[in-house]
């Protein structure tokens, strides 16, 4: 008899790794008809200014060839759109997402090290896993700065093959010192990716410090600043590290559509370039608000999200509650630890964060 | 003083993996401005009668929102137009090269084996790589048919994680015997996946196999039938397989044009399939004028592509005249082995296909 008739289930336990086995699937909870401030989204559709080219670029698309696997323009485009390093050059991700696992995956060895602080995106853990890699998450000081000592003790300790460093960080929205990151990266025998998902909203880079150190890497997306639903990060940084996490990349990996798409939205930047702007002026707005409520705590940010901690009440019941009122943010706080009772809001248009604001009050009052 | 100090070159020996440094990035050649027949693409643009739809449909796509992660509606549409098996899952990738990168990061494990035979696709074994299996490639019989008694005999000393088998096969177009899958997957304890990307042009499936093996999955493609530049693969089976495997997907895999996009031709599969036969049907007449070639042997396909061998010649030679004439296939004949003065010609349309065989007479007489 053969061993096909073996049950699925127990294939399944014979060959799926236990670490994946024992995982769950990433959830992203169902925004239908509600106020959508849960995933650091630009509230802005796309600009009607820019549709009839769009309409004219997306004609001109060859949709039954593959794409240019170089995609050559469009990374001519990022380095001009975002003035990046002459001697830099760009590697593009289907998202930043697919950036990190070229990089965990050119770099997994046995017994190899990602590294990150914590609280931090959840993705460097989840890709590690993926990918087979030990990680390792040295915690944040409780205000969410890096507690340099203990990091370094810990890059000293495990020689992570990679550092992750969101900057902002999500989903807490503080920048790290510049000390704190320069004393990471000069005792780091590996790799450091800076992760400036964020930066548009902070008014900060470390893009200037790559020509400096030769064991950094800038990792960057447009799905902040108006595109999430194209999918595309781009990485950046000296052409030999490049080259390599390249050989890693699925050859096609970048559509055609979002060659396309990205290419006229970036020739046309200034647009969303003031949305940028407009967001970071209602964060003041929606921030000073916060402040105001007396049941929360607000955190300083630098992204276009803001963390606040409930005083006393649970963030579930406060979560759940805003949902019943109509508006999705992003519970973070059900278990104990950094993030105990917090929740995390998306900036958004200004009568969206208002209809939030006022919900909030109402649920404040009434849970 | 710091490590970072280090030069760029010495970091990449240290942190990139061997196997990772002496791999060569994939090659696509440039084919600006000529006769494109070397990548299996449908040479037919995107259709006018569809065009307006989708111009609305894309209007109407919020960009500036992270992708459906689960891609619901285009999942359905994809079961439908397919008449996939009621009972049978389906996990979308970017493109099928996604669907084998997962499966093969779902089954990594230390020494654990990629099988496929050989020559096939070149992903199966470049992805083991990536992810940092074992490839073993088991050598096809000199006519292109699975060499049953040592595939089977391969499969019991290596224990494969997962066996790929193209069918019909790339690069060669010929369909395996259904005895010697069937053979194959009741040999195998690991995984068989069956990769379809060209059964639109087999009028040949296995996907009705699927009940009746636990240890088998089924992939195909929309890229063949006039979407390449979308990147879309699909992957077939059990819910339980695909539900471990998914965890393996980056959660915002499939961006919002493309399902979209795919959506909306899907729903005029009518269109596509119209394409497909005329594909066929320009097949056998450059099937029956090959033939008539006398420096040629040519081979059966039940794909959208001719292989063929140069009975003396060099490919490399007639490859670089045919460029010269305008006309660009695959040249896979270089090297001694069974594909030696072999080249590959996608059928493309009927007046490209008259030119690519005036341009292969002319250049025959002349090399």
């Amino acid at each position: 008899m053969s061993d096909n008739s073996q049950s699925i289930s127990s294939l399944i336990d014979q060959w799926i790794r236990p670490e994946v086995r024992s995982l769950s699937a990433y959830h992203v909870p169902d925004a239908g008809g509600m106020i959508k401030l849960d995933a650091m989204e630009n509230p802005y559709a796309w600009p009607d200014a820019i549709s009839g080219s769009w309409m004219e670029a997306l004609k001109k698309a060859q949709i039954n060839r593959y794409p240019d696997p170089g995609a050559h323009q469009l990374k001519q485009t990022i380095k001009e759109a975002f003035d990046l390093p002459e001697n830099s050059g760009v590697l593009l991700g289907n998202g930043s997402d697919e950036l990190i696992q070229m990089l965990a995956m050119a770099l997994s060895a046995k017994d190899r090290v990602v590294m990150s602080v914590e609280p931090s995106f959840v993705m460097y853990r989840m890709i590690a896993l993926m990918v087979g890699m030990e990680y390792v998450g040295v915690p944040l000081k409780d205000d969410y700065s890096i507690n340099i000592d203990s990091t370094i003790a810990a890059i000293k300790k495990h020689n992570p093959a990679v550092i992750f460093l969101a900057y902002p960080n999500n989903p807490t929205g503080n920048l790290y010192s510049e000390d704190a990151i320069r004393s990471i990266i000069e005792t780091s025998r590996g790799l450091v990716v800076v992760d400036e998902a964020y930066y548009a909203f902070a008014g900060a880079s470390l893009v200037n410090w790559l020509e400096k150190y030769n064991n950094l890497l800038v990792m960057r997306t447009v799905s902040k600043m108006g595109m999430a639903g194209l999918r595309l990060g781009y990485l950046i940084g000296d052409c030999q590290w490049l080259e390599q996490i390249d050989k890693m990349r699925l050859p096609y990996n970048i559509g055609v559509l979002t060659q396309v798409t990205a290419q006229l939205a970036l020739e046309h930047i200034e647009i969303f370039d003031q949305q940028t702007r407009q967001i970071c002026k209602d964060r003041e707005s929606l921030y000073t608000a916060l402040q105001g409520i007396d049941e929360i705590e607000v955190y300083e940010t630098h992204a276009n999200f803001i963390l606040f901690r409930l005083k006393t009440l649970s963030s579930r019941s406060v979560f759940d509650a805003l949902k019943t009122q109509g508006v999705l943010i992003k519970n973070l706080g059900d278990n104990e630890g950094p993030l105990h009772k917090c929740l995390r809001v998306t900036v958004g248009t200004e009568g969206e964060n208002q209809k939030f604001l006022h919900a909030l009050k109402y649920v404040l009052q009434k849970v």
